[in-house]
């Protein structure tokens, strides 16, 4: 058998360096700095090799995204559902203030308002994301905190979207008090029973 | 006193072709495909004008913005905070899913992730939208709807991120139910103290 063949032999090799190098392309450039040439030279992937296999910068976008979805997200388990949703949030907030996640993180976003390829792998991205989330919620209905029937993924969503609505669409700071606010807000809404289940006691 | 020195007169006209030709490139191509060629050309201003009087893409980008914050944004008054909160949301998500409007509004939140100068216009259009939103929370809390001290602007927010969320970041659909229900959390948020000012009975 051909090293190029195993799992992890060449071919696996030249992914894994294609990806590698277009997240550090974004992470430079951001989406709209991104091309093929660049990444062909920092990954030593011949140009025509990443055309063929790639389809160009959207193609690399997307499998890019792949790659991030797999990195580990930890999901907090602090015992309580206030605990969980600030950890979640917080992460959010965090990771795009980080000066290496960031910019690559705003360059994902970016990209999939630009190409519907990028988008739908976005897409898959988030549904991933807000899938794992739950499990805080799905724990804390189990412990009574939440009523039971109550949308997991909503609960997720309403906690994460005003860190994201500040950053990319109003422009405004995120501080950690914003961060929590936003989470304490989801809880209180679940509480009430406006995100599916009945209202608590 | 000569035609072009009169408000309204000359360069008035000419601004407001530039800003109207802009709006209708955005509606037809995005913000990827915003030309200064192809604003001149459909505004019947030279392209040296334009390039003197907006100096790019970015200038046209934050004058149309300009404009379309001057565009009516009809604050609901149905006489209770939960009907006013959905009302706005509703407005935010009609707004976005008309075949005219939508396109443009999408094409500002997409120039302003890769243009410093559009992020800054898209951050006053919002600081404006926020204050005349927070209306309706200023009648709720004279109502007694809502706890005084309660973060107006942040109940909005939190009202309408949601819906940003699933349009620009998640890639998710958006249904009218998605939308009241995110009014309905920030309604929920709001009542129980988190945002600001302390729980309501």
């Amino acid at each position: 058998m051909e090293s190029n063949r195993r799992p992890g032999g060449r071919s696996a090799r030249v992914r894994d360096a294609v990806r590698q190098a277009t997240l550090a392309e974004l992470a430079e450039h951001g989406y709209a700095g991104l091309t093929v040439e660049n990444v062909a030279e920092r990954s030593g992937v011949h140009k025509t090799t990443v055309y063929r296999r790639w389809g160009g910068v959207d193609g690399l976008i997307s499998d890019a995204l792949d790659l991030a979805g797999q990195e580990p997200w930890p999901v907090p388990d602090t015992g309580d559902i206030r605990g969980d949703l600030r950890g979640i949030v917080q992460l959010v907030r965090g990771g795009f203030a980080d000066p290496g996640l960031g910019p690559v993180s705003s360059a994902f976003v970016a990209a999939a308002m630009q190409s519907p390829e990028a988008a739908r792998a976005l897409h898959a991205f988030f549904a991933a994301r807000h899938e794992q989330s739950a499990d805080v919620v799905r724990r804390a209905v189990a412990r009574g905190e939440l009523p039971a029937g109550v949308d997991a993924a909503e609960v997720i969503r309403v906690a994460v979207a005003p860190v994201y609505y500040r950053l990319f669409v109003a422009h405004e700071p995120v501080s950690e008090r914003d961060a929590d606010r936003a989470a304490d807000a989801a809880l209180a809404a679940a509480r009430a029973g406006v995100l599916g289940g009945t209202a608590e006691g």
